[in-house]
């Protein structure tokens, strides 16, 4: 991976000369990760784990402090390892080893930060915003096979899960976090570093909410339920949805979810026969829609069709109305059209697919 | 709870006053909720769930996007609920509705974040950091006793992890990783919502790392064992190590360990003795250190003696040579001195307790 790593690198350079920077300071945890393997996750919310400094000559830094010196060590050029007691005056007096114009992920640090670091003087600092995100829009072999890997364990739980619940072990009465945690319990037994997001399990009415989370409620009998999960794999994400009905197939109640899934399988089928390269966010989020508009049923059609998928459950590129640029061979992107109605629940259908030259494939 | 709350925001707004603010932002997920009750975290660092404007008036807003109005208006006055479309556009509007001097949170938000906000106009923005934090630092009887429930599960799950440990049936061979699972599991199952912190399981010589990831080492015999471990109960966090002899008591490789865990025990000891209101974190600090220090041992101890827990693990006040503010009855903090030998491995024995009137009562 370290070659992997690099090669990322300096693509990225190649961007920042476009961009006339002579260092990038890199923050977010996630890009950290992205361009050098070290520390998927800072601890908490403001506690970095170290920053990354890619300078115009490719002698780049992992700068971090005493705690992470060992890790550091195991994945980077020893004299390139950067051990700082006072993050903001020793990052600032590396950075001024690197140059003068120093981009800066202004959605990735804290405005103390960047006041602190413009404080110490002899830099010039810019706003770099989405350098590595566009990068990692497009996923390498090697990232596919982990969210292949990721996908694969989603597949697995969600045929399990429908096993259970067709066989009645799981059955109306269990509590909606009881299941939650059954689900999360099973994706950690099978393989998963962690959830990719805290589990949607929505009963019934619940599952009219598109972010529910999962509470006191119980699974009903002759009813929805929606299952919206993902787990971490090989550092990647997963994301899946389905919508189940609980119990006897007959009757007016099962009639109306019968339409409303079939209406949503339909939009989602839609969009994923007309997506490939070339196809905007916005053509996708369209082709869905139009299904739902000839219906008479878009208005509770309230969020977009999806989301890329990678190190981040959500990151770019977005489809929908907003995104008018072009998909690529190599994106991977959730299709998840979903229909809400208050007074009575919500069916959503998720996919998510790889874009290949010739269409989309579902992992 | 509802009232609780509002006697937070009542408490700062009268830090505001001091600083003559018409209004304050609240941006930190954890400030957010500790005034409102409001979704605790988050869902990934660049996504807000939304943002308290406290008010000079009393007249506080909650804003948010539609995704969580339902939870908003279980919690706030439907009228005060304010949803955004535009995160920095509609915010902006809201707060110069409230007043022309605003305090943000310089470290809870995100240059991009600030530099937009400050690019509507109209609004004169004071970095304004700690207000929040400095009140979190006191804890409330309900925050007490929320505290006493999760260090409760803790201690429970630490008493099974040595029973188990004792009859052999967590024995060496068993993968650290694995270990962290079963602890993991043990705490969801007997009522945490979630790890306070990741497991950290460390066999033999891994145990010389202060921060160690349980990987694929293997609990050895004739040698220790360190977990460091906490959970979150009714939204509190729980933070306690204890360091484990596997085997026969006896030979020269126990006697090196009880050696030094004594003498780590004995700087524990120490600080515990000496802390009460009035004490500042520097001299708790420097009691532990002083007993290591005697011993010629204390170049060992590489990091600080302890931290405030609360909403968040890692919280003020620190326990370090720097901290000279004292010590209050109602701060909740860790003590735990560790001796680490990078050939050999380490001892950490933490305990959290309460600042009482007359000393300190271990949670």
């Amino acid at each position: 991976m370290k070659d992997v790593y690099a090669g990322r690198r300096d693509a990225l350079r190649r961007d920042m000369r476009r961009r006339g920077l002579d260092a990038l300071l890199v923050s977010r945890d996630v890009n950290r990760f992205y361009l050098s393997g070290f520390e998927l996750h800072d601890t908490q919310h403001n506690e970095s784990s170290g920053r990354l400094v890619i300078t115009g000559d490719g002698r780049d830094w992992l700068a971090t402090d005493s705690r992470y010196a060992e890790a550091a060590a195991r994945l980077w050029e020893p004299e390139r390892v950067f051990i700082y007691k006072d993050d903001v005056r020793d990052i600032a007096s590396l950075l001024r080893r690197c140059g003068c114009l120093v981009g800066i992920e202004a959605r990735g640090v804290s405005l103390a930060f960047a006041r602190a670091l413009g404080g110490e003087g002899g830099l010039f600092l810019q706003a770099a915003d989405g350098l590595v995100e566009r990068l990692r829009n497009v996923k390498g072999p090697e990232e596919i096979a982990a969210l292949s890997a990721s996908f694969a364990l989603n597949h697995k739980t969600l045929a399990w899960l429908e096993r259970d619940l067709s066989a009645g072990r799981l059955a109306p009465g269990l509590r909606e976090a009881d299941l939650a945690w059954s689900i999360e319990r099973f994706f950690r037994e099978n393989g998963a570093s962690e959830l990719a997001f805290p589990v949607i399990a929505a009963a019934g009415g619940n599952s009219a909410l598109p972010h529910a989370t999962p509470g006191a409620g119980r699974l009903e009998a002759e009813a929805s339920l929606l299952i919206d999960v993902g787990c971490r794999v090989e550092d990647y994400c997963s994301d899946q949805t389905r919508t189940f009905w609980m119990g006897e197939k007959s009757g007016p109640a099962y009639s109306r979810f019968a339409r409303v899934y079939e209406l949503v399988r339909d939009a989602r089928q839609a969009a994923l026969a007309m997506m490939r390269p070339g196809v905007t966010g916005r053509d996708a989020y369209a082709a869905a829609r139009a299904v739902l508009e000839k219906a008479g049923e878009a208005q509770a059609f309230t969020h977009g069709l999806g989301h890329g998928v990678g190190l981040e459950t959500h990151e770019a590129p977005s489809l929908n109305f907003r995104n008018e640029r072009p998909l690529e061979a190599g994106m991977v992107v959730t299709v998840e059209p979903g229909l809400y109605y208050p007074d009575w629940g919500g069916v959503r259908l998720e996919y998510t697919v790889l874009v290949e030259e010739d269409g989309v494939r579902v992992l």
